[in-house]
């Protein structure tokens, strides 16, 4: 499954690693990010669960192996290489820290200890995943906060990167606390909320307004949301007042939504609505959100779609996967870089949470009983120990930590100083002690 | 197919169009981007294979078809919704600019005229996928045009929006003239050269930085590319030295690559290797691409990750799907929106290309014979009727008509004015009188 799906030099490396003999010795890699986008305090962590099961279904399928068989990289490759992908399974342990958990700057989100070909052919496929929906965890969070606890919905998929992103940034903006999406796969695959409205296309495709919204009502009920702004906002406001009973609100997707939703919400109250909602959608981000809000509009729900799934401002988080620990027939060696902009430290670690601050040990430490050790085992030898979260698990683990977190932290701008990460005293000797080799 | 991987309006309002008679009557929507994002004077068409793909295969699972009946929002849906979700065929017509083609604003590069019904569900998908690929296809123009025609290699997967972007966004960026990729997936399935190089956990994993080499090369011979700065460039340049042929070259991931390029290529030359290339990578884009030629750097590869992949200075187009004709028994309508900021324009179109001009008129004009219409038949009557270019054949169109294109256009900033677009009479006229008419 996917096996494929991976940059074709960590095939190349896997081979080279089976010829020299090494393929079985145990590395460890860890998967983090180096420092924080803009703007972000905190980092939610998201996607940990299709990593493994990414990790716990890899196989290569014969088709992909005559593949690479075929390609002019691998002439060289010994024969017993490709039965070794035939027989591939991943057989190493995996460390993580649970889904909907904030992160920083250089805490490990993943832990894979395994034979080196086997930690090495999942890279792409896991910084990808986990990347992708951490990113988006955060962004979901971001918006969530700035709407003071109204629902946010996710609407993205169309202005997604592919379709397939879509479905997993759906998962990722449940987690980061939005009340659900208009990704009907998601809805089904992970059993997250479904919302949706209606188009203008719906609206123009009837003779009226009036037409539409009566057709509109008459399929959804309570649930139905008119999108008013087809021809004109406040006429389409008098329409759904018209109809009166049962519906749910309107949505306004165009022009000064701080007026219109005034406007708006007296169209209603004065027609008997008082409980009909105002949703609001049209490219918003937590920025604009945040104005809406801080401006007293009368918005019950905001619908986000572009800035949500594509993390509009900061479409990368720049995750890495290093090797910090090999185990050859030379013994043990702990790897990092000390490169001014790519600098990482050495050897295994865990995550040690305390009430106010971080602190990064190696992965044996066991500092203090008032601490929380975030990176938790996942998969050992290959099989899963620990159950994997469903979203709506994952996205109260999210809502809890989020308002945990010190309240300095949940601005949408940078802090100064940022949240404290201290270094155990151990994991500073092996970072000076490995530096002093080279 | 992926059926449910669409926004739930979608499906209400197929219900409700169901409900309400409508489910059959012939509408034509049209997908193209309002305006073209920073820095872009045009956009070169990608992902319409998948998009007809993903039409010819639409169909609606028993599975999907249980999930759908047990959400709140089809408990009023009547059964025969459902039974026309099983029988779920797309039988309409889609005229598609051939991909490689470039597209401006306004300019549509699909047009679906279908019963309402079908040409209403498939809109997320195609947004999503057309989009991201052209998006893709476009900043991987750029690219290669600042390169000089030196090979620019998508490495982008580890930072795309889930694998799945990266195996699309690897069609995309060949579309757009890259040489090749690293996804192995987009390879097999695409026919797309792979490339790759090894990592730095590669050199990491060997005692030296010797033998990483040593193991290297014997794997791939010719093909050999060193990756030279995990300890020290230049050393790593003189290890490459001393190894001697065959290889084909080192890859510079780190550091002022101006400086280190000369120098690196100094120890080459004098040691014998003036066949070597030296490939750069390393948060690269259009504009570090330009500059690292601007000042005659001896780089004969780039190797282009998270800026392509997700298109980092503009992760969306923005591209939307409106409704602009619809046939209902009270004969036909064409539709648009006046809105400043959302304008559209009525009725179903044709993109004329003269030599150094675009006119959009209506799709049956026929306006001189020194016109190419670049909206051609690819699905009639839910059938193939032209055969899906290959992404090298994409590829090739692209090349061709990005040369033929203005010169002044092919520069990494917005140029003023922009590519002339004119609007025939006859669709100025139908504007006029669809707007008089509201």
């Amino acid at each position: 499954m996917n096996a494929l799906l991976t940059d074709l030099y960590q095939l190349t490396m896997a081979a080279g690693y089976w010829s020299a003999g090494k393929a079985g010795e145990t590395a460890t890699f860890e998967l983090f990010v180096r420092r924080l986008p803009a703007n972000r305090n905190y980092l939610i962590a998201a996607g940990l669960a299709q990593a493994a099961e990414y990790l716990l279904s890899l196989r290569f399928e014969e088709e992909e192996i005559r593949y690479l068989q075929g390609l002019p990289q691998f002439q060289r490759a010994e024969p017993g290489f490709f039965e070794a992908l035939r027989r591939f399974r991943f057989t190493g342990d995996v460390f993580a820290v649970p889904e909907g958990t904030p992160v920083f700057a250089g805490e490990p989100l993943l832990a894979v200890r395994a034979p080196l070909m086997e930690a090495q052919i999942p890279e792409t496929y896991l910084l990808s995943m986990v990347g992708f929906q951490t990113m988006i965890a955060t962004k979901a969070a971001r918006m969530v906060d700035a709407s003071g606890g109204r629902a946010v919905v996710e609407f993205g998929t169309r202005r997604a990167h592919s379709p397939m992103a879509g479905l997993y940034a759906a998962r990722a903006a449940f987690i980061g606390g939005c009340a659900g999406t208009s990704n009907v796969l998601a809805g089904m695959r992970f059993g997250i909320p479904v919302f949706g409205t209606a188009a203008h296309s719906w609206v123009q495709s009837f003779p009226t307004e009036r037409e539409a919204f009566e057709r509109l009502q008459a399929l959804l009920g309570e649930g139905t949301t008119y999108l008013i702004d087809t021809y004109d906002t406040l006429e389409g406001a008098r329409q759904a007042v018209a109809l009166g009973k049962p519906f749910w609100g309107v949505r306004l997707d165009s022009g000064n939504l701080i007026e219109l939703s005034h406007a708006v919400r007296r169209i209603l109250d004065e027609g008997g609505c008082r409980d009909a909602k105002i949703m609001a959608t049209g490219d918003l981000n937590e920025y604009k959100i945040l104005e809406l809000m801080a401006a007293g509009a009368p918005i019950d729900a905001f619908g986000v779609g572009t800035e949500l799934a594509t993390s509009m401002d900061a479409p990368s988080h720049g995750a890495v996967y290093k090797m910090v620990e090999h185990d050859s027939p030379l013994g043990r060696r702990y790897t990092a870089k000390f490169s001014a902009d790519k600098a990482t430290l050495p050897g295994a670690k865990q995550v040690f949470r305390f009430r106010d601050r971080d602190m990064i040990g190696r992965a044996h430490e066991c500092p203090s009983a008032d601490a929380e050790a975030l990176l938790r085992p996942l998969i050992l030898r290959g099989e899963l120990v620990t159950p994997l979260p469903s979203a709506a698990e994952a996205r109260e683990r999210g809502r809890r930590s989020i308002e945990a977190l010190p309240k300095k932290l949940r601005t949408l701008f940078e802090v100064d100083p940022p949240y404290r990460i201290d270094l155990s005293e151990e994991l500073i000797q092996l970072a000076g002690e490995v530096r002093a080799r080279r």
